[in-house]
């Protein structure tokens, strides 16, 4: 497919995409870069790349696919330092998690010879780093590609073929819907659970000791989104802003409501709105995002 | 260790203990009611039990131990009808999740003959019901009791060895002690998740279809716990509203300091409290509270 392919940024997602594309056998070169040496140590113990460049300028060098896997806040740095040494007919593409910013960066930096592609595979775990990934991280999930509507299809298609290959299922769609659809998702779940988790660390010593030991109650699942990558969500939140603060907003208003169906007591209201809850529960089991094992099969 | 006991109720909760009686042959006789017919039927089909009473007289005659395992909406009449049936010497214990109202109503009705100690297994799944249940529920799993201060040590010792038969861990404490830590660790928990799952509901048409399908990145988790049995999660809120009410106004509170740190695009701040998120998380799992396989090992 790409004789050439460059991976920049060997973290949880970078890595798993390297070990995917070694068990494909599909690549004729792949090349890989990441700016902390211990990360850079990781990839050579676990023999994942032979051709672990020295620079991003050497990494991009003839590939024909560079895929940059890095947190948005070193982003515009490492575009400008690649865009006049890419591949004319190359594909340049991403992986965040919000696709305006990282939009807007390339287009204001204008890359020359290469078709920008953003992408997110709507995968992960609360895990980074290069030993926390694995071949197996997009397998039936989705990944998300916000091309411009003037690329060509033959270039999506490409794309598309790429993040097949790793296993995934691929959507089409504009920048704008993305967003909108993963502050929902993705952005909003995450700031309740840092906030859950702020919330009960307020307590005393005592009454936090207590908590620790009786979390199995419901809390321990929020403290597992709450544990991802702190640099990455903090440049999600920053990036998406004015979308999180309006699904903040919206959330708000319906707690105040559920807040004073429990001040008044009233059953109906929050039988109605537990049944509701657990056919949206339903429709996600249908739909193949979860697992129906009880406790997501932790026994 | 008792010669007879008698399970009220046989949901997830009493039908687990019932499958774990079973399964350590402990009790000489074990009599079971429920007030519906089909968990009846599934008890028989099960073989879960011999003893199927018709009535809650005639299921506690005899008993030493009596556990009712059933919605606090009904608890009321169900203490009101057995309680001068009671066996002298026996032990009068519950399962429900808030302890002030079921501790209210037992007095209030002055019980004979039996020793209360309410207790809440802190143990569960989204599923309920009879089916749902399983002879491993509680292993390692707290237990709480919370017994008056009157009550002889020798009778709190009988129902810690009974709960330890269960396969749980035990521990004592006040009624308001564990309905402020539960309101924290449980009850607050479960608001948010109906709350989330209520926010993204909200979504028009197209958008919902969409969320549904990448639910993946993060709400899938809130699902889960927002699809419990809606009827006992109604009476808790309801029993423990002005703890869970506290509980809110706190997690609001954190809430606009959190939207602030957005709006302010305050990195500083937002990677503080993601740290303390995943130190938090991390005595979570230290604790034995949660397994650190990513995505609780659902891959």
């Amino acid at each position: 497919m790409f004789d050439q392919v460059s991976i920049i940024g060997c973290g949880l997602i970078g890595s798993s995409v390297l070990r995917r594309i070694n068990k494909n056998k599909s690549v004729k070169k792949l090349v890989c870069y990441d700016n902390n040496k211990s990360v850079c140590e990781i990839i050579k113990k676990k023999n994942l790349s032979n051709n672990l460049a020295t620079s991003p300028v050497e990494a991009v060098k003839n590939s024909d696919l560079i895929l940059i896997s890095i947190p948005l806040s070193s982003f515009e740095n490492l575009i400008n330092s690649i865009k006049d040494n890419l591949k004319p007919g190359s594909i340049l593409m991403d992986t965040c998690s919000v696709k305006t910013g990282v939009d807007n960066i390339v287009k204001k930096l204008k890359i020359k010879n290469s078709t920008w592609i953003p992408g997110h595979p709507v995968a992960g775990t609360e895990n980074s780093g290069p030993n926390a990934g694995f071949s197996d991280l997009f397998q039936d999930r989705w990944t998300i590609l916000t091309p411009d509507k003037n690329v060509k299809d033959s270039e999506i298609k490409k794309a598309t073929l790429f993040w097949e290959s790793m296993g995934s299922k691929v959507k089409i769609m504009s920048v704008q819907d993305h967003d909108k659809i993963i502050s929902l998702t993705s952005h909003l779940p995450h700031v309740i659970a840092y906030n859950i988790v702020k919330t009960v660390m307020s307590s005393d010593d005592k009454t936090k000791n207590d908590i620790v030991r009786y979390s199995a109650g419901g809390l321990r699942d929020f403290t597992r989104i709450a544990a991802s990558d702190p640099i990455m969500w903090k440049d999600i939140f920053i990036d998406n802003s004015s979308l999180i603060i309006d699904a903040i907003d919206r959330f708000s208003e319906s707690l105040s409501q559920f807040k004073k169906a429990i001040e008044e007591k009233n059953s109906e209201k929050l039988l109605q709105i537990f049944e509701k809850s657990k056919e949206f529960r339903k429709s996600i089991i249908k739909a193949g995002q979860d697992t129906d094992k009880p406790d997501f099969g932790r026994k």
